[in-house]
């Protein structure tokens, strides 16, 4: 069975997501960064780590790719056109999307507090996530998902930050992109996550 | 034939890296972001994009996966561990080695000046990438490559890293990264991608 290390609160939640998605059985440990569960797996002591078997997976991206291309499913094949787009997308994603909502966090609480300068960034963080939601509500058009009609790998990131984004008062949820963000967000293999999370938290 | 957009001086030159690894015929308009010749096939206008017959693929790293993937070079079955490993590196890099150099060169002259603070956002991005380094000798260990024995894609992206690193001030050239560094870069395919850099450049 897999094991998961990291809140559910964190980008650990987009894995559960993908793992409610392909409907398979996982443990969760709901650990901060740098727990010794996930320092003894993981020598930056970043979560999520994902253990599947014998290997250890670190970054959540890349345990989601792992995780659709093992099953086979919410991607697409090696090579193909589709698997090209939906990397750009998700490049986008981990880039233009969720770096000013990462930095606004490093700024708030992750840096050590001597490098800290969150006021003087914020500008900068605002201006750049509202270019990228041009560059979303651009290439989204009037898709109800990211690659059209599947639902993909790229859909749960992207519905993943459209939270983050509202809990750290960025937005993402007007107009084209807040009725995706929505529409994403809505699903049941989200909603089951929520539901871990609630119990998660009680316990840790 | 593939087409390259994007100067070789940009992120497209770990494109052409991994073009002259694989030893594919290409051609390349060296052209900067917001090039009409890029708007055209980009709604984000950025480079480097790649055409690859009806394909138009945005965002270096997904180029160089797709590219991989394509010839079966330089990477590994979808679904293995090492793929999965491969990625993580990949991710890693792209997180915590790039954002803070891309984030340095924002500020320094991609954002607009109101909002641009580099002198305040410095020591944050100090801070990171030395952490990174860190992190990247103790995942480098004695290793040859990051993989081990294999050169792979994740070494392409390391060893253009360390050259923006070094471009920009921020080191990577010390011990263990820096042998590592010296190591990749001095591959005959990164050498090509330099020749070919020196010309386009008196082009354009």
């Amino acid at each position: 069975m897999y094991k998961l290390l990291g809140n559910p609160k964190t980008r650990a939640g987009r894995v559960m997501w993908m793992l409610e998605e392909l409907g398979v059985d996982y443990d969760i440990n709901p650990c901060g960064p740098h727990d010794p569960a996930v320092a003894a797996v993981n020598p930056t002591g970043k979560i999520p780590a994902l253990i599947d078997g014998d290997t250890v997976i670190n970054d959540s991206t890349a345990i989601l790719l792992h995780l659709g291309d093992k099953h086979q499913k919410l991607t697409y094949p090696l090579g193909s056109p589709e698997r090209a787009q939906m990397m750009s997308v998700i490049f986008f994603a981990t880039d233009a999307i969720e770096q000013p909502l990462w930095t606004f966090a490093k700024h708030s609480f992750v840096y050590p507090e001597n490098v800290r300068v969150l006021d003087a960034v914020r500008p900068a963080l605002r201006h750049e996530f509202g270019q990228a939601m041009t560059a979303l509500d651009k290439m989204l058009g009037e898709q109800e998902f990211i690659m059209g009609d599947d639902f993909s790998t790229a859909d749960i990131i992207l519905g993943h930050l459209g939270g983050w984004a509202k809990g750290s008062g960025f937005g993402a949820d007007e107009g084209r992109v807040g009725e995706y963000m929505s529409r994403v967000r809505s699903r049941p293999a989200w909603k089951a996550v929520l539901k871990v999370a609630a119990t998660k938290s009680k316990d840790g």
